[in-house]
């Protein structure tokens, strides 16, 4: 099979009809898909119902013997977080276990980091002239807009199938002292599904940086959520291995059971250092006189231990698998060959992340958004909502059915298609 | 009956032995009574256990049709948020449901005012050379801590019964326009259960300040928690009171379910004029996805409106008002006419603050705390736990039962007695 790129002018406007044709009958069926966010299903939710009844015993006692209803353990319960520790590979000591939301916990951090000096730091981020963060693009959007409120400049570093560039990232830290952080999902990450190779893990862990309170801000928001079971991916214990490598207090770790039980009604936790979680803390205990201890434990007795979260795990892949599969069958079948898409099969996580032919994925994007497909916006996995290549688009495939999944991929892929052929044609 | 200023030094010493005596025997008798916190105990809790069996229908679609397990809906719930605008006074789209923290709210009400500048401010307060806030004492510690934690210098103002003083309040407003903040808990204060009179709110909205973004934290903590539910104290709708004397983004208010249900599990809520929660919506929108609106959805399905709020509440006033009762008739009884102690009777809230003779209030909790009775440090009630006077101590006597409420405030009187008696020896 010829690319597009190869066709000839007359091979290429044959395909244009064709594709307007397409196009147009998409138009006329008038859609209504939502694919712009990483939201749990239905079916999804379902699977924790019982989080509703696991209470109706109405024994509100810890494993330590306190009432969860009452005020007090600013730090969570401790069976609560245990059960993160084991998630992480960490110990329940370096665990903190909160409310529902593990990017509130994220911007709570940068937010404690700009007002209070951290560990090692000289004075607090929001006293420093300039601030930078390497942001692996393409990466998740709200890490993005979360630095962007800040102030904080943000710096692309390329995703490799590795995880982020190395070479470049090491550079960056070692010459800049302004740049105090970093953001990374290392497993399955957001949007790519690429889980950072324990080499680059190391690196990360080992390397020198310019600045003494520089920062990782290790989103493992998809620490379980593996579509193939049978077949994981992992990191290694980045707290275990940043004080391995000398640098104990350079990872604040960030994980939630929003997309284990229920996605807004789950706990979050911040996993760090001895030293960050006592900076943590300063401010926590004037900040709340505790979490909601009630959820906390209805999230234990439901779960249990890792065990039983890796039950639950299964059986959110037995309904998102399918719904992967389905749309990168279509993909591999409508794009494969074409020279105008190129995406990974993830094997966890919640995204398809696709790379059109550069300059023309907003294009794809609006022509889908006409044909009542709405996608993420392009450009959104990048700091500023600005992909320099013009060429990620971020497919969220959780939320459908499989059948309303297959229109909008098929949809999508004839988008793709045409922006593709009209770019070139254009430029022959 | 003579009060101890005017007893003979020989009837002192009397009474000097008789209460070592007597404080002798409470040491011995090996107690463990804590009056510590403001907590609800356990019969409490018990009423609000349907919290726990009201969504096992499994029916998670608010009145909206919002699923409340997904992600998003950053303000709350729509009927959460009325249910607060009912308790308060206010309209639903002045508030926005959270969590279960209103010290969270409050924590990051002003942290984002230290980050980013308030509507009518010139820059973050965090810019300022130096900001200062008016603080009614005694107050509630944890808006103390809080305010200290940001480095924002504290200014006391006394208490009235009909509030802050108006006259100081007044005065140092306008005079200073570094003043840009002032705490009040306006119903049944934290500790006094001073409810603020309709006329020091006429002044609080009307004031003229010298900062153009002072803001008033209106911590309505106790809005519904009357003892005496046939007769109860209350303040104006204060966002609406303030836009009538032309200050519409005067006061940030805040209230929680935490004491109408369960302490630690409630839900919170800030409600401001549309220009703040613009303000605050901007960035919760990035600090956030949402609230955990499972926990929303389940308190509104059990406290249905204000009637069953109002229900709920008669129900802890039955609890507390005994305990409020048995404790004031022993106060009563051994303090009053000795001129060692003067207290409110409060109407509501969760607190007896009582005043020592000066200078014995951190002499009294040592010699309570040593007889087993653990009191809330002398000074907390103040700015920088300092109390000028040494003379406040605030009592919390919802927890313990009423038996060892009896037996801890008789230990207390005979403290207050004894530091009160060694203190006018001492002096004659």
């Amino acid at each position: 099979m010829l690319s597009f790129q190869e066709y000839s002018v007359e091979q290429l406007q044959s395909l244009q009809a064709e594709l307007n044709q397409q196009y147009s009958k998409a138009k006329s069926a008038d859609l209504k898909l939502d694919m712009t966010r990483g939201k749990p299903c239905r079916e999804q939710l379902d699977l924790s119902n019982e989080l509703s009844t696991v209470l109706s015993d109405h024994n509100y006692l810890s494993a330590e013997g306190i009432d969860a209803r009452n005020y007090g353990c600013p730090e969570g319960l401790a069976e609560m977080r245990a059960l993160f520790a084991d998630l992480l590979g960490t110990k329940q000591e370096n665990v903190i276990a909160s409310g529902n939301s593990s990017l509130n916990l994220m911007y709570d951090t940068v937010a404690r980091a700009m007002l209070f000096a951290l560990p090692g730091a000289a004075r607090p981020w929001g006293k420093e002239e300039k601030i930078r963060f390497i942001c692996p693009v393409p990466g998740y959007d709200r890490h993005f807009f979360l630095t962007n409120s800040f102030g904080i400049e943000m710096i692309n570093v390329p995703m490799l199938p590795t995880g982020p560039d190395m070479d470049q990232v090491e550079a960056l830290v070692a010459a800049d002292p302004s740049i105090k952080g970093m953001w990374l999902v290392p497993v399955y990450s957001n949007p790519d599904g690429i889980t950072t190779s324990a080499e680059t893990c190391r690196r990360l862990a080992a390397m020198a940086t310019a600045a003494p309170d520089f920062r990782l801000f290790w989103d493992n928001a998809y620490v379980v959520h593996h579509l193939y079971p049978d077949n994981q991916e992992s990191v290694p214990d980045m707290i275990g291995l940043c004080a391995e490598n000398g640098h104990p207090d350079r990872v604040f770790e960030f994980a939630s059971a929003s997309k284990i039980t229920f996605a807004g009604a789950g706990v979050a936790c911040v996993a760090s250092s001895p030293n960050n979680l006592a900076w943590v803390r300063k401010q926590m205990m004037i900040q709340s006189i505790g979490p909601d201890k009630v959820n906390q434990l209805r999230h234990v007795r439901f779960l249990h231990n890792k065990a039983g979260v890796d039950a639950i795990m299964a059986r959110h892949a037995a309904i998102l698998r399918p719904k992967f599969e389905a749309a990168l069958k279509i993909l591999d079948e409508r794009l494969s060959g074409t020279g105008c898409c190129c995406f990974n099969h993830p094997r966890g996580g919640y995204f398809i992340s696709l790379f059109v032919i550069p300059g023309t994925a907003a294009e794809v994007v609006r022509l889908a958004g006409e044909a009542g497909v709405q996608l993420t916006p392009a450009g959104n996995p990048y700091p500023y909502g600005k992909d320099p290549e013009d060429s990620n688009i971020r497919l969220a495939p959780s939320f459908p059915t499989i059948p309303e999944l297959e229109t909008a991929v098929d949809v999508l892929c004839t988008c793709i298609q045409l922006a593709a052929v009209n770019k070139i044609l254009m430029e022959k």
